[in-house]
């Protein structure tokens, strides 16, 4: 998921996490043209969109140096509504295989009125910031003799066994779901 | 983590991941004041900041019913400097403890000179709203035909055997770590 920030009309910042797909250069987002923050995007107002992925927990012998392991991208960029109905139908189809990838091809795909009731926002990926940091504490010479452990307690997003609705078999992309793009942290 | 949104020196907005705690009605959140976020948070800005727990995956018959589940707060309100030396102290600790509930008793807390070169900054849980979504996907009873699997695909933020840094015995609190507050939604 994506952190999207948007400046309301009194000048505050908003934060609301929201599903995304990414084609090339451009991000998409969606949602109901009820959103305040879809007609925001929607109407060319400035964004910033977040992304984090949390490797794990850094344990220092100082408070001090403890840290996060994670890997962010800060996009800043304005939102553009996606209105030609293939391009919006394409960009749907990237959001939902970006969720679990192999999936658009078994679920129905939006109808005529459910494509005028989502609103699809594009955001070309001109101006990214990433930022990583990875691998184990580091700790100042003097604390050499604190006896406290040091260390990295990995973390990651995991599938739990897929909760079925249906009587339908469990396909591949549910019961071996993997998050897209994750690099293995555990282990 | 949290993502923390401020609005910048143009008017446009910024989010940033960080590590956040938490005491009663307050919110902390703490960093270098070379930054340039802390520097905003502590001139008391208007800030957002948003906290998602992703919990799963919601697939339903149709792309357009396909869900997240989750849990999510969105706080409004302004920073302000935390100057007083035992609250700081205290609001380290919290920081802390809440990203590894024991480990604050282990480490050594911080010297004169990082409690200097740490700005902390509070923000009264006064404007909060949250969102949760969970359970099965909800289809149209017109789409029951559709042959495509339908349910949940659980996800969880698991902690992965600890890296030690050291030779010293893994703690319970790093070999058994739960995140805080967090619910089991696998199984």
């Amino acid at each position: 998921m994506a952190h999207v920030g948007i400046v309301d009309d009194e000048g505050r910042p908003i934060v609301i996490p929201m599903a995304y797909g990414r084609a090339g250069d451009r991000l998409y987002l969606h949602g109901l043209p009820a959103s305040r923050l879809l007609r925001a995007l929607a109407s060319g107002a400035d964004a910033c969109v977040t992304v984090t992925h949390v490797d794990g927990l850094v344990l220092a012998k100082s408070t001090f140096h403890h840290s996060i392991n994670y890997r962010s991208v800060v996009i800043l960029g304005k939102g553009r509504l996606v209105r030609d109905r293939r391009a919006k139908l394409e960009a749907l189809r990237v959001i939902t295989e970006h969720l679990v990838p192999g999936r658009s091809v078994d679920a129905r795909g939006p109808s005529a009125r459910e494509l005028k009731g989502t609103y699809v926002v594009e955001i070309a990926l001109d101006e990214c910031s990433a930022k990583v940091r990875s691998g184990p504490p580091s700790d100042d010479p003097d604390d050499a003799g604190i006896p406290a452990w040091t260390g990295v307690i990995p973390l990651a997003l995991e599938a739990g066994r897929p909760v079925p609705s249906s009587d339908l078999p469990v396909p591949a992309y549910a019961s071996r779901y993997r998050r897209p793009g994750r690099s293995r942290t555990t282990g």
